[in-house]
Order: C-alpha cells, then sequence, then structure tokens
C-alpha cells in the first residue's frame, strides 16, 4: 500500500521541474545580445548539438546492447524481473535528458549572460547563475519523478514479487535502475571530458603558447570547439554525472531502509524507504528558495562573489536541516529520530568540509596555489612537482571528513542490536543528506562553464574590456565552484558506494534461492538459506581481509582506477594532439588567419574532438563494465567486494588528487595573470600555462570520471550478483 | 633444539660477506685514473660520507628513542620480551652497515670503472657490474648472519617462551626485529632520495636548462652533489631498501611456517621454519655463480650488455629453482614438496614478470616510451600529460603478476584443510622465492649509479669523448636495471605484506593473552582466548569489509601513501627550489665559473642537500611511524587490517605508477639525445628534459619509499598489536 505522504514527492518533483522551466523562461526573455553574439552562440550550440546527437546514437546502441543482456540475464538467473531493461533504459534517458536541458540551457545563455554582464556585474550574475539553476533542477526534479514512476509502477504489479520481504526486491529491483543512470553518466563524463579536454589544450598549446594570441580569440581554430566543450563536458557531463549521484543515494538508501527494516511491521518499512526521498524532495523545493537568495552588488570582489553564493546554500542547507526534523518527527519511526536528523547533518556538514578543502587547495586566496605560482619562478618542472605536491596533499582532509562522517553515521544509527544494515543506513541517509542541496550546489558549478562561455562570446564578439573583466570575475569564481562541486560528487560518490556494498551483501540471498541454492554448509551445519543471517552471509563467502580473494581484489580494484584515468589521460593527450596537428595545418594552410582576414574552419575542429571522443570513450568504459563481471566469474563474491573496496578507496583519494591538483594548476595560473611573480607573458606564466594543460585531463577528464566507475562497478556487480553467486 | 642444518645458513652468510670482501679487494686493485679522477672522485667521497654521518647521527638518536619506547611498552605489553630493543638496534645497524658498504665501495669504484672503460667497454662494466656486486651481497651476507645470530640468541634463552607455542613466540619476536631494519631503510630511502633529487633537479634546471652546459659539467657548482647524490640515494638507500625487503621476506616466512605447524611435531615445524632460510641462503651462494657469468664484449649494444646482465640473473634464477627442489625433497615435509617448490617457483616467475612489465615500459626500445618521446613535439605538457598515462596504464601487469601468483601459491599450499596460514606461509615463500636471486639482482641494480658516477668523472676529468660513449652506454642500462629492480622490489614488499599481515592477524591472540584477557564472547558463547582459532579471532574482530572500521581503514589507508607521497614530492620541490637559488647566486656571484677560470664552491651545494634531506624526512616518517598507532587505539584492530589493506593495496599501484612514469620520462629524453624527435638541443629535448625533471622525485623519491612506508606500517602495527588490542 502506497502511503498518502509519498504523493509529497511527485508533487515537489513536478513543482521544481516548473520552476526550472519558469526560469528558462526568463533566461530566454532576456537580450541575446548583437548579431556577433548571437551568430557565435549559434557556431556554439550547433556544435553541441552535433556532438550531442553523435554521442546519443553512440550511447544509445549500447544501451539497447545491454539492456538485450539484462533480458536474458534476467531470464537465466531470475534476479531481476522483466522490468529491469525498461527501466534501465528509462533511467539513461532521464539521465541524457537532464544532460541534453542542461545544454540548452547553457548555450542559449551564453551569449545572454555576456550581455547582461555588459550592463552590470550583478545582471551577469544573476542570469549566468538563474540559467545553471535550471540545469541543477532539472536534474533533481527528473530523479524523483523517474523514481516516483517506477515505484508506483512496480507496487501496482507486486503480486510478481515475493510476499516476504516484498519492499525488500522491490527496492532492490529498483536500484539496478540506477545502472542505466550510471552508463549515461559515464559515456557522458568520458566523452565530454574528452571532448573539452582534446579542444582545451589543443587551443592553449598552439594559440597561446605558439601563436601568443589570447583564450577565446576568433582566430584561433579550436576555440569554438573549446568553448563546445564547456558545454558537453561540464554541463551536460556533470549533469548526467550528479543526476546518477543523487539518484543512486536515494535508491541505495531506499533500498537500505527496506533491509534495515524488514522485520518491522510494514508502515514502518515503508517509512524507512521514503524518508530518504522526502529529504531529497524537501532539498530540491528549498534549493529553490536559494537560487533566488543569491545576488551581488557591482564591483564585488570574487570573494563576495563567492559568499554570496555560499550564502545560498548554507541557507538552503539550514532549511533543510529544520525540514528533516520535521520530517522524521512526523515520520515517527521509534528511537530513530534523532539518529536519523543526525545522519542528515553530519552529510551536510562533510559535504562543507570537503567543498571548503578543495576551495582550500584549489583558490589563489590560499596558500597552497599561490606556492604553486611561486614553483612557476623556477619553470614549469617544478609548477608541476608543485601542483602534485599539492594535490597529493589535499586529499587528507576530505577523506578523514568522509572517514568521521562515516563512522559517526554508522554508530549513530546502528542502535544497541549494533545492525550493520541500520548502520549503513544511516550512512546512506548521511549521503543523502550531502546531496540534499544538490539543486543548488549544481547550480553554482552549471554556472561555471556558463560563466566560462560568456566570457568566450564577449572576447569573440569584441564587447569591451570593462565586459571582459565583469566575465572574467565570473568565470574564476565558477573555477573555485567546480571544484568545490567535484569534490562534493566524489564525497556522496564514496558515501553512496559504501551503501551500495552493503545492498550487494543483501542481495547475495535473494540471488543463492534464485540460482537453485536452497542450503549451505556454514561451520558444519547445513543450513537454509533463506534462515541466513548478514553474518552468516559475511562468514559463508569470507568476505574478510585475510582470504586472497579479497585482497587480490583490492589490488585489482586499485590497479583498475589508475588504468582507468591512464586510459582517459592518453585519449586527452592522443585527441589533443590531433586537434594541435589540426589548428597548426589551419595557421599553416589559410593564409590571413592571423591578421584576422580569413575565418578559420571552426567546424573541422569540432569534428575531430567529437570523432576523438567517441572512439575513445569505449575502452575505458568497457574496463567499468567488464570488470566486475570477469572478478565475479573468477574470485566470486569475496573477489567482487574486494574489487569494490580497493576501486572506492583508491579511486576516491585518485580522484580527490586529480581534481585538486588540476584545480590548484588552473588557478595558480589565473593568480599569475592578475600580476603575481611577473604577470602574463612572464617566463612564470609560460610555465603556469604548461601546469594548467597538464592539469586540464587530471581535473576535466580522469578525475570527475573516477567517481561514476566507482559507482558503476558497484552497480553492474550487484546487478549480476546472480552470475557470481553461481560461480563462487 | 637446533638442527644440524641450521649452520648452513651462517655458513653461506660467511661464504657471501667472504666473496663481497674478495670482489671489493679486486675492486681496490684496480688503477684509480689520473690525479684529475682522484681528485674529483675524493670530493664525491667526501660529500657522501659526511652526508652518511650526519644522517646517522639523526636516526641513531631516532633509533634510541624508539628502542627506549619499544622497552617501555615491552614493560607495560608484555607482547616483546627485553631482547626486542637490542635486536630492533641490530638490524638498524647491520641495514646501515649494507648502506655504508654500499656506499664505501661506490665511491671508490666511480673513477676505476671509468678508468676501465676507458680500456674496453667490457672492462668497464666488470669493474662497475662487480662493484654491486658487492653491495648485493653484502646485503643478503648481512641478513642472513643477523637472522642467525637472534635465532640463536633466541632458542639459547628459550626458557624465556612459553612452552607451548614456543616457536611461534620466538619467530613473531623476532619479526618485530624487522622494524629496525624498516626504520633504518625509510629514512636512508626517504633521506637519500631528498638529497639526490635535489642536487639532480637543482643542477638540471639551472645547468642545462638555463646555463646551456652538459649533464656533469664541473662548471656547474651542484654537480659534486649530485654524483654524491647517486651514491647516497642509489646505493646506500637502495641497499638499506633491499636489506630490509630480504630480512622482512624471510622473517614473516618463518613466522608463518611456526603458525601454520604449530600443532605438528616440533621436527617439522623447525623444518618449516628454516625452509625460506635455507631458500635465500642457497639463492645467495648461486648469485655468486650469476656475477661471475655476466661479461660482455667490445661495441656491444645497450640490448647486448642487458642480456648479458639479465642471462646472469636467468642462471641463478634456474640453479636456485634446482637448490630449492633439493632443498624441499631433503626436508621431506609431508605432501609439502611440490607445493612449496611451486611457490618458489612462483615468486620467481613473477618477479621476472615485473622486471620485464617494467622494462618493456621504461626502455626506450619499446612503443610506450618512445610515444612518451613522441609526445615531446608538442612540448613539455603532452609530454607530462603521455608520461603520466604511460605510468598509470603500466601498473595492469604486475598487479596482475602478484594477484595470480598469490592466488596460485596459496591455493598450491592451503592443503585440503583449506588452512589459510598455510596458505599464506605459500605466499611468503614465494616471495622468498622472487627475493632470492637479490644478491645479483641487487648488483644489477647497484651497478647502475657506479656506471652513473663513472660517467660523471669521466666528464669532469675531461677525457675522451670514446670514454664518455662507453659510459653512457652502461649509464642507459643501469636507468633500465634501476627501474626493474624497484618494480621487484615492490613485488617482493606487496607479497611480504601479505604474509606480515597474516602474521598480525595471529600475533592478536597471544597479546590477548598478554593484556589479561583470559576469554570473550562470541556468537553468544564464552570461549577461552587459548582456544580461539583464527576464523574465531577474524569474527571476533569483524575483519570483513561490510564493518565501517575496516572501509574506514581502507580510505585512510589509501589516502596515506598518497599523502606519504605529497610529503616527498613537495620536500623535493623545496628542495630543489633551495638548490637552484644557490647555484644561481654561484654563476652571479663567483666571476668566472662559466670560463672556467674559477672553482664553484661545490661543498655548500653538498651542504644544502645534506641538511634540506635531515630537515624533510622526519615528517613523512612520523606519518609512517604514528598511523597504525593512532588507528588502532581509535578504530581498533578492524582499523589497522583495513589501514594495512588500503595502504597495501593503493600504495603499491601508486608506487609502480610513479616509478614507472619516471622511467619513462629519464629514457625518452635519453632516446631524443640519441637524435629521435629532433635530438638534442630540439625543442622536443628540452621538453623531455623538464618531464626527466618531473619524473626525478616520482621514481627515485616517492615512488621506492613507498615498498617501504608499506612495510614499516605493518611492522609497527605488529609491534604495537599489544596496545590495539587493549584499545579494541
Amino acid at each position: 500500500m502506497i502511503p498518502g505522504y509519498f504523493w509529497l514527492i511527485p508533487i515537489a518533483a513536478v513543482f521544481v521541474l516548473y520552476m526550472a522551466m519558469r526560469f528558462f523562461d526568463a533566461m530566454k526573455c532576456e537580450p541575446a545580445g548583437t548579431d556577433r553574439m548571437v551568430e557565435i552562440a549559434t557556431h556554439v550550440r550547433n556544435g553541441a548539438l552535433a556532438y550531442l546527437k553523435q554521442q546519443y546514437k553512440v550511447v544509445g546502441m549500447v544501451f539497447i546492447l545491454v539492456a538485450i543482456f539484462l533480458a536474458l540475464l534476467a531470464h537465466k538467473f531470475h534476479l531481476q524481473n522483466e522490468w529491469v531493461p525498461f527501466a534501465f533504459i528509462t533511467a539513461g534517458i532521464c539521465s541524457g535528458l537532464a544532460g541534453f536541458i542542461g545544454m540548452q540551457t547553457a548555450t542559449q545563455a551564453s551569449s545572454r549572460a555576456a550581455f547582461a554582464a555588459s550592463q552590470s556585474l550583478n545582471n551577469g550574475l544573476r542570469v549566468a547563475f538563474r540559467s545553471g539553476a535550471v540545469v541543477g533542477l532539472s536534474v533533481v526534479g527528473l530523479a524523483l519523478l523517474d523514481y516516483s514512476f517506477w515505484f508506483l509502477v512496480l507496487n501496482h504489479f507486486e503480486d510478481i514479487f515475493p510476499v516476504n520481504d516484498r519492499m525488500v526486491f522491490i527496492t532492490e529491483t529498483m536500484l539496478t535502475f540506477a545502472m542505466g543512470a550510471s552508463l549515461q553518466a559515464l559515456f557522458a563524463r568520458v566523452g565530454g571530458g574528452i571532448f573539452t579536454k582534446a579542444a582545451d589544450v589543443g587551443a592553449d598549446l598552439v594559440g597561446k603558447i605558439e601563436e601568443g594570441i589570447p583564450e577565446d580569440d576568433p582566430r584561433n581554430p579550436a576555440t569554438i570547439a573549446d568553448n563546445v566543450g564547456d558545454n558537453v563536458g561540464d554541463v551536460a557531463g556533470m549533469g548526467a554525472d550528479l543526476y546518477e549521484s543523487f539518484y543512486g543515494a536515494i535508491l541505495a538508501s531506499s533500498a537500505l531502509g527496506a533491509s534495515a527494516f524488514v522485520s518491522s511491521d510494514s508502515d514502518l518499512q515503508m517509512k524507512a524507504i521514503l524518508a530518504p526521498l522526502l529529504i531529497g524532495a524537501a532539498g530540491a523545493v528549498l534549493s529553490v528558495l536559494g537560487i533566488f537568495i543569491v545576488k551581488t552588488k557591482e564591483n564585488a570582489s570574487s570573494l563576495e562573489l563567492l559568499r554570496s553564493l555560499g550564502w545560498g546554500i548554507k541557507c538552503s542547507g539550514f532549511c533543510i536541516l529544520l525540514a528533516a526534523l520535521l520530517i522524521f518527527y512526523l515520520l515517527d519511526i521509534p528511537d530513530m529520530l534523532w539518529p536519523l536528523w543526525g545522519a542528515v547533518a553530519i552529510g551536510l556538514i562533510a559535504g562543507e568540509i570537503i567543498g571548503k578543502s578543495s576551495e582550500y587547495y584549489t583558490s589563489q586566496a590560499y596558500l597552497p596555489t599561490r606556492h604553486v605560482a611561486s614553483q612557476a619562478k623556477t619553470g614549469s618542472a617544478t609548477v608541476i612537482i608543485g601542483g602534485i605536491g599539492v594535490g597529493m596533499l589535499s586529499t587528507a582532509l576530505p577523506v578523514l571528513a568522509v572517514v568521521i562522517g562515516t563512522l559517526l553515521a554508522f554508530f549513530l544509527t546502528q542502535g544497541r542490536d549494533k545492525d550493520i544494515i541500520m548502520g549503513l543506513y544511516g550512512v546512506s541517509i548521511a549521503a543523502v543528506g550531502m546531496l540534499s542541496t544538490l539543486g543548488i550546489t549544481m547550480a553554482t558549478d552549471a554556472y561555471g562553464p556558463i560563466a566560462d562561455n560568456a566570457g568566450g562570446n564577449a572576447e569573440m564578439s569584441g564587447l569591451g574590456e570593462e565586459v571582459r573583466k565583469r566575465t572574467d570575475a565570473l568565470d574564476a569564481l565558477g573555477n573555485t565552484t567546480a571544484a568545490t562541486g567535484k569534490g562534493f560528487a566524489i564525497g556522496s560518490a564514496a558515501l553512496t558506494t559504501l551503501a551500495l556494498l552493503a545492498s550487494y551483501m543483501s542481495a547475495i540471498k535473494g540471488s543463492m534461492l534464485n540460482v537453485g541454492r536452497r542450503s549451505v554448509i556454514l561451520d558444519g551445519n547445513n543450513i537454509l538459506v533463506e534462515s541466513l543471517t548478514l553474518n552468516d552471509i559475511i562468514n559463508y563467502f569470507q568476505i574478510h581481509l585475510l582470504n586472497p580473494k579479497v585482497l587480490m581484489g583490492l589490488f585489482i580494484g586499485a590497479m583498475l582506477s589508475f588504468v582507468f584515468c591512464g586510459l582517459l589521460v592518453n585519449a586527452v593527450g592522443r585527441a589533443a594532439s590531433c586537434m594541435v596537428e589540426e589548428v597548426r595545418r589551419q595557421f599553416r594552410e589559410i593564409l590571413g588567419i592571423r591578421e584576422n582576414k580569413a575565418i578559420p574552419d571552426y567546424a573541422q575542429c569540432v569534428k575531430i574532438s567529437t570523432s576523438s571522443a567517441q572512439r575513445e570513450m569505449l575502452v575505458p568504459s568497457l574496463v567499468a563494465v567488464l570488470s566486475p563481471i570477469l572478478v565475479g566469474v573468477t574470485l566470486g563474491v569475496a573477489g567482487v567486494v574486494g574489487l569494490l573496496g580497493g576501486a572506492l578507496s583508491s579511486g576516491f583519494v585518485l580522484a580527490i588528487f586529480m581534481a585538486n591538483s588540476g584545480g590548484a594548476w588552473d588557478n595558480a595560473k589565473k593568480y599569475i595573470e592578475e600580476g603575481a611573480m611577473g604577470g602574463k607573458g612572464s617566463d612564470a606564466h609560460k610555465a603556469a600555462v604548461i601546469g594548467d594543460t597538464v592539469g586540464d585531463p587530471f581535473k576535466d577528464t580522469a578525475g570527475p570520471s573516477l567517481n561514476i566507475l566507482i559507482k558503476l562497478m558497484a552497480m553492474v556487480s550487484l546487478v549480476v550478483v546472480g552470475i557470481t553467486v553461481s560461480y563462487s
């Protein structure tokens, strides 16, 4: 029976989507700028749409193949029911839709934001930020809507699920849906990341270093591709990524709620299942409030701009804490009011710490990035060494925040029975808490590339110095919010994956029954599978750290994080080399580009980035999808758990390292451009540009893709648990 | 009762040390070269001795403090007996002695090898390689001698150990001795690594890039410091490192042998304890044979040189396999002849694969390094990106070799009872097998810096082009053998740490008794600690991967690997900056250096490297020593096991990545210098020099220090297990 309060979730989803539409319409009503501005924006939009079309074609084929595979799997291993392939596809479509909406918004917004910035800084901020809000709100709205839809469908056909533990089966089935979102996100992040960095690195290497022309100069043939890249990588990619984070977190939390309260009455279990959804819905609605709060005055420093965005997020966070208290009070789960509320608070605080830590390590307002900048005085080698050192050290704080947060949430909620699943439910609630401000944090994140594109548009349309200065201020801020957003995405990915690990273990029992194992021998006793406890399963599969299968899984997981990054970094290197050759060719062959007398062939550069991205994204994706299956078949459950543990721990740390090194290099360059260490054109500046170029694939391709890798591996493991169990 | 065959071990040790002395004397009998050559060699030797003196002063104080701490610990927690502090110190002294002998040899050998190379390539190879052999043989000889000494002492005072499980206690006590070797090794690697790279980076950045003078030019003030660095980092540091690997592997294997056969009769148990020692002793003796085999003809290509060294190692390996078969046949452990022999073979093969993989990824004869070199055409940013990509991908093969080797060794030896400890004993035997060729592999490794120094000496003494070409050939080969040696050190570290993890778990029972726990409640039953099985302990402390303490330990372990590297990389960056400033100052203030009319102040550069190394080595060492204690006190046994698992898996992969990226950059530069991509002086060459400079702290400071970090953390955990258990 679906309780009345369930309907709050779709209602919130519709409201949030409606607000997104309002913001979109408002943005469209802004003046689109001069003819030249519109022309450039059209170039960028067409490039982006062409890329997305190609991307969705490839991804669509992959999705059809996987759906067929899932259908066969459902038939053979009985774990999944027949809905899974369809749900897999709807999650993929929703995730793609979130990316598409983001892209539509961002490409329409750039010239408008540039034009607004030509009037005042506050206008520029408002247009760029509210356009970012369209992306943020669409993401959370679509996720809540997709969840509601499938929850209703599966509950309607409830008779296909066993009467015992029905809700456990339904929520675990739904959990596998998130694989669609994960796969879409991986393609979006990897493809978009390769596209954008091939263009960016190519444009920078020839344009800035060899030809000595400024960023976003229309004479640079790769400049349109670079701007397209900001949209497809940083908006569409990030939209799909965070859709997946949010969706994954609420699904995992629901599934753990169902397991944790499986022996309670069904009302109580339903409350535990829907609690994370209600928190998510409240967060979505309250994000709208925060978005209205953000504004700034003319001549605001970047610190004031940052404070203004931070203020919006803080207000939302505070309101969400109050709302969560109300929700848990009304749900009235015995003894759990304060523990669950505490978990939400812990998630919010841990998210804030991770964000602040990223800000500290990557903003030129603080010591680490200034240190990297000062290393530029002795050349590019020391800049690179310095950035790597800073990135590696920057992993300490986020890891400690996640560690302490997880342990607190776990021990707060596990109760007197020391119930592991209950504790992990608390951890997953903390993940939902961390992501509850997603509507607004993602707005601050998506705002970055919009501001960046606005700057590009202003430069290419030859708007005045004043305008460019304003868009630069907005853009610099965007760099910091992007680093914060990435820290936040990876932090929530870690918590969500922990929850998925627990779901994996609790899905094992069902799939043992499905593959026809009725009893097992444990400690010499023959025990019915039905009556196995979680501890029994842990013992039976020996998922302890002295089991060499677990240990070897750890090694493989750690190795795969590095290999995955290596593949992506190499892909960017290769794609960038193609781009460099093409840009050099155009400068050589199309006479008059340098003197602004001939128009470069922008479309060719877009084409190169597109085809590189499509070609290069398949191998890393295969690694992510196939490794849990292969490890499962060879090393069984113990190996898979080790694999996930290794990928999670190494991948998490590696992702933070890469994101923060990249951010520090980027802003060290910006710091020098602002006049430090000799300023623009000095040797230090040249060295810093090299650092920034190295950082590009770190922070925009490999780093953010890693958190999807981690979750996708967990999702795939969960979906193929039937195969793994039958080979264990 | 000590069996008769035990005496083979000290006899082998004495024989090997005697041979080392013979090689040393033979080297001393070679002509020391011209006056100028002797003068330069004396500069380098004095610098190295001054550094070692300072280093041993600091390390000595740390050792005294730790010994006092251990004495207090032994008193309070009763785990260790009163011998531990003394044994801790002898292991430290032996390890330091191995480093000292290596240094003495290397500094005496450089001018002699240069002079020999002026006669013929084969002469140069012989002198350099046999000097390297002094280092290799001293290391294994001293380790076997130290083991024999303490084995005799502890067996003599056997009445202080409980009658039950006496040999388990003795071997576990001895295992803690290896902490002395680990700590010495950490200081040697970290201090030496910072020294050498500060000097190298400083010399390269100003000398090659700013002033445009060649490597090892006597006009460069940092050139003597650079040559000193090769000795203190690559010889003394590596000697201490591999002493610790070898010592740790045989101790861990002995301890596991004692545990695995604890319920057998004492003769059988003794055989299992001494088997790894016998393998090690046979390997040491047979390495001498391999050393005599290595020779080459004039005009040999670097591939032929490599093949010549490889041939020596292969012969030794093959003979060791035969010897191992004989040993296990004579020991006659029931049902274990083939499994244990198989484990030795697996270790040797896995070591070979890891070595080959390092060679493939870092030698300019193969595609990956050539790819990095070709990336130099588009500038230093793409070289860096390419090297990072190659390094990350290069982690796959070594990890798979370790994973497959471990699983094979484990399942081969665990027997029908599926005894975890027996299986892990097999893994530790594989580690001993991998390290059994250490005498000769280390000779090929230590030979590198000797050849490098010989080249430096030849350059500075103005020997002819021909000689320089020969020493360059020897040096290039040294780069590849160094990368191979590093892969090998980290591979064996991984296997040894797995064994230490098992020793850790089996030491828990003893320390529970020691801290006064007589019984525990497990699954509702009250069980006497004495009768706990390993599985009971695993269950009691919940060291499975769903326990958040284990998971959080994993995160912390992964994070610490990165933070440790970050500290080292930053330390090198800081120290190199000081060096750059000093070298620039000297070029500015001492008139006539450029024109060869004034002698630079070499000593000042040595002093800067020394004081930087001493200052910077303390914090990373503290991280390694304190983290297991802090995690133990806060998260208990489960947290410590997670910590070790995380540090082991991430650290292993990270170390391979760093070593191979660094090696690929180094040889990409060499490849360009040989004429590819435009050759010396081209833009591609400049870009490759930057790559090489970034790689220096990767491959010579952070990478090799990581494998000591991993083992030291395991050792410290084992020593303080009493504290951890009493807080669990």
